[in-house]
């Protein structure tokens, strides 16, 4: 992506298309992040969780459903198990097929300003996805449905932020499952112009988001497959299980060259071993194993490592998120992935059921330690609530200020002569103000953050204007947001191209649902 | 203080006292940061504003305000202009008189289970102070008053991880101003068993709460001396001055081995330059300024430096917390405040007019940023709204909320062979759940941290319960911690003497209040 809000002359320029809002956001920007990252576990303590987690691989082993991707890995020279559906790999398999992974790469996007960079210091942020509700203060909390969906898709294409879309950030079940795929992928190609998303829910739908893909981005299969212009999640059946709509998704989309983020859903207590050092080596294993199936497909697959470690709620059973269990697995993880030098996805989280203090808090934790554990991508960045049951519009404006606020504190301090200000200080003189030096009023329309949600009037002013507090605030913009949305210039051919196929395709039926 | 929410057994344990509340907080215990300061500035940068910060105190010069105070300089060999009131510092002398400042000491309480360590890797947490208003959802926001400050009180007492109360939480302006410190010297003695502050506003008030410190220790003065136990802000009167009673503050008690929190209020853009690197150079001119009076004073007195550097909104001028800038000036001051090894006091601030999720995330910023930076003494940790206008009693309860999780997450992770969990996962197999595994019924009790206020139980029953959101939720705890309050058991004798001193005082008239 490049700088500054508005576009630079080129092809779409003519219909002079610029995102407006009535607040001011931060200019479409690369993200790099500048800390260095954080050490939680020692050296010794990542050999000891990647040693256990080659144990697993290699003693307790992976059940991979789909017989494809078991003869795959046998060809590999991997000890399968027919009877049990168990794959034990070999350690010196896994490591020599991560060797292959790209460290970095670009995720090609229908409008090359929206390519994003993924991997390195580099951090991208993708909408809510995923969410079976949407919600918010007018309408309260409904099922999933078209509308919500476009207008999430609409903020995301809105907001500077926001590198993509990542997956459905609600489901839209007024959409026949046969088609949804095809008319979700017509509106990604529509009301955005960012990166789109495919679900692994079959191999059908993956090779119709690929065929979507290529289209928007007016390249032949060929060329997708040296230019990742789409991705999908795969989620292992933890513990320790690929189920086969997940294996053909790994398959098809590393057979084509598109993105596969590898994201194990280890809940401690639950589905993983209660103890923070057990999940994250169970997570470890069920990562290696499903990225190493992707290299082993295609050496030089991107694919990203996804932590998703949290915790249960002991006494319910709840997942809960932005933990300080949570934290610190997100933070260990950044350790442990680095180790195998790929791209790590990470999310912004919370487990509240209203856009509140909660909802605020949880969120930081999960915000700070993705950035203190150098996470490159991140789901669910803007929206999510209730463990990802919900989508709200007003969480999205309070995540896009969190979020803006963590991108500007990632600058760098200036300690230049001139910023080191002695000669203002000189102006001002002892007791005196700031305000007037030259030295402000060179400096002070820029100096800092403008917030796009906080509110610092003082109390009296907040009271006369009727004491909205964040979340009503949030309402009123994200509605403004939406009321001037303009849809992206887009290429009348490709966009032809894609309907017809689209059409075509569900004239033809869609997919099976029954699978 | 010890671990365990109960008392060890002793001169206190025939009352059999112990904090009771409807919550399950953590026990009181000395917090210890475990994370590695993060570095934003290089070592050439903090030399460039080390340096720069030389300058000032050579060229520019302080303002000292208290003829006692440029006296107690002259003959320590600065250059003093009386008709300007300006010293100039010798950087020689600043270093030196630095050296003598210790870099841990403890802070006495009249418990002595409530002695603080602060400095080194400790992390103390205090109750908001000096707010006019208190507000919650019951009876809005109204002026300061003693009940109020009462309930503050109290709330400081029953909180495990409040170290002390920083100041009066809210002032009690129902109080005259000439007894106030008597008078509120006496509920800190009686509501708390934890360490006690006196504000230096006049010579007289600084005697008088080392007077009442000393009682409630039961030591003599000549103790006192090696014995901290008292503290207080100086705050200079940015940009580069320091005014009268808080230089006779810093005299008093220095005299006398009492702690001295010296923080500049440099809010950048207003009495500080628009520039970060500006506004650290200058606090870190005013802090050591003050600091080396203090060592002048009784070298080897016990200072802590507070980082304060925030900007202002310039649009309004209004005081910004939690922003970016003011979450890099935190972890910046600990790396400027390291190089001259003594403790580091932040604090937990945000400029909301509400407990919402503002407060919130510009809190959250705080936080991180403090224990990122290596702070060693938290100012207004619980309780901090509107920039320190108002203390609110729910945001105390999401204040503790968010500390505790912190302190969770400083906890290091246990890689040891039975965390790495293989067992279990073998006892689970795959697919399956870890539930019921041997693993997790043996951890499960305390393998996460349980919040007090997170409501995690799902969407419907939340709703049933009236869809509390964490500001409700948070006034119906801090109501019942109140309901449950005992006050702590005292020694007779002291508090007999206390009152008695106190009730001399304020038969004598307390203190002139046209200073």
């Amino acid at each position: 992506m490049t700088a500054g809000n508005e576009r630079s002359p080129g092809r779409r320029s003519r219909r002079g298309h610029r995102v407006k809002a009535s607040f001011t956001q931060l200019p479409r920007q690369k993200v790099v992040n500048t800390f260095k990252p954080t050490e939680l576990l020692s050296e010794d303590q990542i050999e000891d969780i990647h040693n256990a987690s080659m144990e697993i691989l290699e003693n307790i082993g992976i059940m991979v459903r789909l017989p494809k991707a078991r003869e795959i890995l046998k060809k590999a020279g991997q000890k399968v198990d027919e009877d049990t559906q168990i794959v034990y790999f070999d350690r010196g398999f896994i490591m020599e097929a991560m060797s292959h992974a790209p460290s970095e790469f670009t995720l090609h996007a229908p409008n090359p300003e929206c390519d994003l960079a993924i991997g390195g210091q580099n951090l991208v942020f993708s909408m809510v996805a995923s969410t079976p509700n949407a919600m918010d203060m007018d309408g309260g909390r409904r099922t999933g449905n078209r509308v919500d969906f476009r207008n999430f898709l609409k903020l995301t294409q809105s907001l500077n932020i926001l590198g993509t879309s990542g997956g459905y950030p609600v489901e839209p079940v007024d959409i026949h499952a046969s088609i949804r795929h095809l008319e979700c992928g017509r509106d990604f190609a529509t009301l955005t112009e960012k990166v789109p998303y495919i679900y692994s829910l079959g191999r059908q739908r993956n090779l119709d988001g690929i065929e979507m893909a290529r289209i928007m981005r007016g390249i032949s299969m060929e060329e997708m497959l040296t230019q990742p212009s789409l991705f999908t999640i795969i989620n292992s059946n933890s513990p320790l299980m690929l189920d086969s709509p997940m294996l053909e998704g790994i398959i098809e989309m590393a057979a084509h060259g598109q993105v596969v983020m590898l994201t194990p859903f280890t809940l401690s207590g639950a589905m993983a071993p209660v103890t923070l050092a057990g999940a994250l080596t169970q997570q470890n294993a069920e990562a290696l194993a499903g990225m190493s199936l992707a290299q082993t497909v295609r050496p030089g697959a991107p694919v990203v490592y996804g932590g998703f470690t949290s915790n249960v709620d002991m006494k319910s059973g709840a997942p809960a998120f932005g933990t300080p269990e949570y934290a610190k697995a997100t933070i260990a993880s950044g350790q442990l992935i680095r180790r195998y030098n790929i791209p790590y996805r990470s999310s912004n989280v919370n487990a509240s059921n209203a856009p509140d203090a909660q909802a605020a808090y949880e969120s930081e934790m999960s915000l700070w330690s993705l950035v203190l554990g150098g996470a490159n991508f991140v789901k669910h960045s803007t929206g999510w609530l209730e463990g990802g049951l919900s989508a709200s519009f007003e969480k999205v404006i309070m995540d896009v200020e969190m979020i803006q606020m963590m991108i500007e504190m990632m600058k760098p301090i200036d300690t230049s002569p001139d910023s080191l200000a002695l000669d203002a200080m000189r102006e001002a003189g002892h007791g005196g103000h700031f305000f007037g030096t030259q030295h402000t009023q060179e400096r002070y329309e820029t100096a800092f953050y403008t917030p796009i949600l906080s509110d610092w009037r003082n109390f009296e002013s907040w009271v006369e204007a009727g004491s909205p507090d964040a979340m009503k605030r949030a309402n009123t913009i994200y509605k403004s947001i939406l009321a001037e949305y303009e849809e992206p210039p887009h290429d009348p051919a490709r966009l032809e191209e894609l309907n017809e196929f689209i059409d075509k395709r569900i004239a033809e039926g869609g997919v099976k649902t029954d699978f």
